[in-house]
């Protein structure tokens, strides 16, 4: 990705993703914390997976268009009472030149050699500030993260939502998330401490920036078919601020939506599988819609089936979540499964930790959520038990630091 | 590995299990499962992934000595009230059945669908026996099964341990565990329900069945350096009943102490890295022994260092979990780590899902755990938090079930 390329806020270019992916993908020779995996590990596969980079300057942090990894956690921070503006200024700094070694899979000095010789194992690190963060430093909160409404039927804990700063670590090893999210816990220490923090996974490897290859969720769905991609018309738009947004501070940024969704898994085992299609408007092995055709096929809404009735019924999830159905609201979903054991009503503690990065999330999540909890027949099986919301700066250029364009205009 | 071979309780060979790990580690190229994931997934390190198998039955269950994955999950079952000896062959053998189909990559009867496509991932399904299990039936507890006795400073919680059935499920991909984890808990509907469930994971791939890969524990500690392999002189005394062994049906199997042991990570971070190689006895870096060498040297207990002082201080946790400090004591541990989010005092809910496998958990975990209990130094930075103990019994023939030497002798 050329200089100036990586410098032009929401200029965001179909090519420059596939650059980055790429080098993603490759195994860069070059990678210090890969040579260090080949030596240690052994395997050629741990070789691969430790060496791959995903580079983490650029226009946009890299955890929003990154493919989904086999590995997604998210924290959430709070600052210490009396922290102030040049602590956090302090706090991002170092984050950030954490966040730059740990990606290129290099260690932080003073490093507690958890993962040394995995390598990078394309770590990203995506910081986000909470509008409580904003309101701690003075500065105007923007209408985009004015709080998510309430839904009929949320279950929000409020200790497991919101907080000052949230962190979105995805690797394709959980030793290198999890030594990631240490690190930057361990430099926060007098400024700001854990609030919350999930633990979420995807499909090994079953996920990569290629049509083709959605990962399923636990219901068993393939879930992210409907994502538009890099590249689609209107994708800009809709996910990155644009180079004319406002605050300027988040040109090339993004906001993001953090649902904690706990599938209600034992009663969806109960409907036969043509009835759980039903529900969702796509055969199950295939996840082909209802309405005819091959995965990505489009959802046709108003096809029939020979009864006469709907082949995407009324109630099916893809109808009610489908731009068509909500003036066109696109958001880019992130999703990772979590299992947390089981509760004391001996149902899973299991589900989804979604996340869908937008550029306005009241024309995003909001107003397709408004629909969901409404109308769409899968919510009876879902129970959403946090919420949290956070601006995604930029980038950082090789030379800055996330959220600088914040902290210097305080 | 040829049927007579498979048939020999306690019979295990060296060349047996390169067998196993070598059927494991080559892309199976008839499985079926690996096939899906090859036509579904797109990329080559998925399929390969999802081609491996670790064959489901043989002399011992698999899960006992194939080499950890990079997903660990473990679920403890309790019979309904009322269940009977007839109801639990039926589990039995549906369980079997279900795990001999899953292991293989192939859908059970009723599948959910929510693996398709990824094979079987290196799935091992490996099945414990509780005390109270055998109670339930009126069978003779053997002494192996004895409760394992309190130690100093355990802070066990009841409802997170033991349990009349124990599963230990390991895969190379989370989805594929998970899917495993639901087939099971649906089948045995009516008959039995989860009492617990833990989520673990290793370094991606980090760990094979040669040396020179040992994973790291979040502590940042390679861990398993000294762990018996099979062949090694002992290995089988230390690790299986014999075919000598009591109860009959026990023939080929071992017994598994799980522990969830969380690691006082916010502490152990405040320890300078010689302090944290001296409580262990360790290099960091390599695993080596802090008496010199590199990591498979064998430990210098005697070793002084230039001020005469013991290179391997007599705290070490390596030297008070040694065999030679033991009694000749040595069990076949398998760690997962886990990283459950944050506690309400702010410490991370983290650590290590323990198990180890043994011929006698009297001469083995607990004669160990004795000595560190009082002596380690690492112990103070360690919670234990629950316990469990299974009788874990001998493979299953094609044709058979597991457990099917205790039902039929009831």
């Amino acid at each position: 990705m050329s200089a100036p390329e990586r410098r032009r806020p929401g200029g965001f270019t179909r090519r420059g993703v596939l650059a980055m992916t790429s080098l993603a993908g490759v195994a860069a020779a070059g990678a210090v914390g890969g040579d260090a995996a080949a030596s240690a590990l052994g395997g050629e596969r741990a070789r691969e997976i430790g060496r791959r980079r995903v580079p983490f300057d650029g226009p946009h942090q890299a955890g929003v268009l990154a493919p989904p990894a086999a590995h997604g956690w998210f924290a959430a921070f709070d600052l210490r009472p009396g922290a102030d503006r040049a602590q956090v200024a302090t706090l991002l700094r170092r984050w950030t030149g954490e966040a730059r070694r740990l990606t290129a899979g290099e260690p932080v000095p003073g490093d507690d050699a958890m993962a040394t010789g995995y390598g990078a194992s394309s770590l990203t690190i995506t910081v986000g500030f909470g509008a409580s963060l904003l309101r701690r430093l003075g500065a105007p909160v923007p209408g985009e993260l004015q709080p998510i409404p309430p839904f009929p039927h949320d279950d929000l804990d409020e200790g497991r939502g919101d907080g000052d700063l949230g962190v979105l670590f995805t690797a394709g090893d959980a030793i290198v998330v999890a030594h990631a999210l240490r690190t930057l816990t361990r430099s926060a220490r007098g400024t700001a401490s854990v609030r919350w923090q999930m633990t979420g996974f995807n499909p090994a490897d079953g996920v990569t920036a290629e049509r083709g290859s959605t990962s399923r969720n636990l219901m068993g769905q393939l879930d992210g078919t409907g994502n538009p991609r890099p590249g689609d018309p209107g994708f800009d738009a809709h996910v990155l601020v644009g180079p004319g947004g406002d605050p300027a501070w988040m040109r090339g940024g993004s906001y993001l939506v953090f649902r904690r969704i706990r599938m209600l898994l034992d009663t969806w085992d109960t409907l036969p599988r043509e009835r759980q299609e039903q529900v969702i408007g796509r055969r199950k092995d295939t996840g082909a819609p209802l309405s005819g055709g091959t995965e990505f096929t489009p959802l046709d809404l108003d096809r029939q089936n020979p009864d006469g009735g709907l082949a995407i019924g009324p109630g099916a999830h893809v109808r009610q979540a489908s731009p068509a159905s909500n003036s066109g609201a696109t958001i880019l979903r992130k999703g990772y499964s979590y299992f947390d054991g089981y509760r004391a009503d001996g149902a899973p503690d299991a589900g989804l930790l979604f996340m869908a990065f937008q550029r306005d999330p009241r024309d995003g999540f909001t107003r397709i959520q408004q629909r969901l909890a409404l109308a769409d027949e899968l919510s009876r099986f879902l129970s959403h038990e946090s919420s949290a919301l956070f601006a995604v700066p930029p980038g950082a250029g090789p030379h800055g630091y996330l959220g600088q364009g914040l902290l210097d205009g305080l």
